[in-house]
């Protein structure tokens, strides 16, 4: 079965842009969306700025099956994510009462600052998803899934979001070694066997350490067959090859 | 002076999306054009796929003073970007006689398969951005700037092409920890201070540790009185709540 279901995913933060913060969350949510057979399509990181996050989730959702998002969800003034998702839909927002019972669980009610409030500010028809962590939650509105952007927190919404997600068919992914053998060596060679099996996606991934190139070839296919067939004939190219040593 | 020259980023590659390679050049490049005074205001990833990469571009050069890309300038098939870019800026694309010049410099005639003559394809109008690594040259054409995946030739290639660029004032950036004072608990009063201060960009960014939430307050701007006067509002809000306990 070759039933397809895309993903993209939606950064929102300054302080990503600006190099304050690293960005731990992408290369995650790639590694955990591929496990469960959603294909992660693109990724855009924009600024804290409403006008600009809502153009990017109308771009995506309308493009792929799911969008999430991570970031902007907090209490602070610069957490704008919320509102932006209202807009790109055309729906009011306001503090959702069960998503104010959930931080009662948490805070008291002379703690129930407007600022802390600001966390249950939900657009309207959206599903929550909790918080097990600090409570406020995230949540789902159509097929755009708002997630928190402190890594730990997200993780655990991404557990508690995915049984109820749409999956398709696993990558099946093969790695070849090519070591020291240059892409330029066997470049020829492999876009033959890509020309020949176009069933499947190959790439060629050069990293460069102290003693030089390292190169690794992946194919990835949803048919495992496929795979092991284009697979056998990268490996027959690399091996066929070994005797060129001239790196890159 | 608030003269602003703003970026936007394009991640090349199916290995960022499938989450087999994890990206480090988005930070790496977020840091270092804000040192040097370019805001970098949009980071996009998209797949190997040209039309894509050539939408992605052409959206992105319109709206930025420059458009960085990295990824996709190797010698195998799955390749792309140079043939992208030519086709987003609508030129022809051909081998490059300064670029297969540079080649030459490490490969040997016989060495220079077509696979390896694909690195010096170039789009018509493109000056070239040398790769003191492996030879093979980035690009710049228009406002577009080409660099490779690989985050040690990216580096030096982005060496070379910084002192090129327009720049503008350098953003001054002020941190004030608010250790676990909650986000919850400054909120209020940290909206008043934005308010108040609307010369500045202001953000929380709460990490979460072994030991519960961890607060940063950072002021940023061109202007460093103002970014002085709003650091000094905010600290003065920290040291009044500092009485307030709870977490986020």
């Amino acid at each position: 079965m070759t039933d397809s279901v895309t993903a993209a995913l939606l950064v929102i933060g300054d302080e990503i842009l600006s190099g304050r913060t690293k960005d731990k969350n992408i290369g995650y949510i790639a590694d955990y969306l591929t496990a469960i057979g959603i294909d992660l399509c693109e990724v855009r990181v924009v600024a804290d700025v409403e006008g600009d996050i809502a153009a990017a989730v109308n771009a995506l959702r309308q493009r792929y099956t799911y969008l999430f998002t991570t970031g902007g969800i907090g209490p602070t003034h610069d957490d704008i994510t919320a509102d932006s998702v209202a807009r790109a839909f055309g729906v009011p927002i306001d503090h959702d009462p069960r998503a104010v019972a959930l931080l009662k669980e948490r805070y008291q009610d002379h703690e129930l600052t407007e600022a802390r409030l600001r966390m249950a500010r939900i657009p309207e028809g959206a599903d929550l998803i909790l918080n097990p962590i600090s409570k406020a939650p995230g949540f789902r509105i159509g097929n755009v899934i708002v997630m928190a952007g402190v890594p730990s927190i997200m993780q655990a919404m991404l557990d508690l979001v995915a049984p109820t997600l749409r999956t398709g068919a696993r990558m099946v992914v093969e790695t070849i070694e090519a070591g020291s053998l240059g892409e330029g060596a066997y470049g020829d060679g492999l876009a033959l066997v890509a020309k020949e099996h176009a069933d499947v996606s190959i790439g060629s991934y050069p990293s460069f350490t102290s003693t030089g190139f390292n190169n690794q070839i992946v194919v990835r296919g949803k048919d495992p067959a496929a795979v092991a067939r284009a697979s056998e004939a990268v490996r027959a190219l690399v091996v066929s090859l070994k005797s060129d040593r001239v790196p890159l």
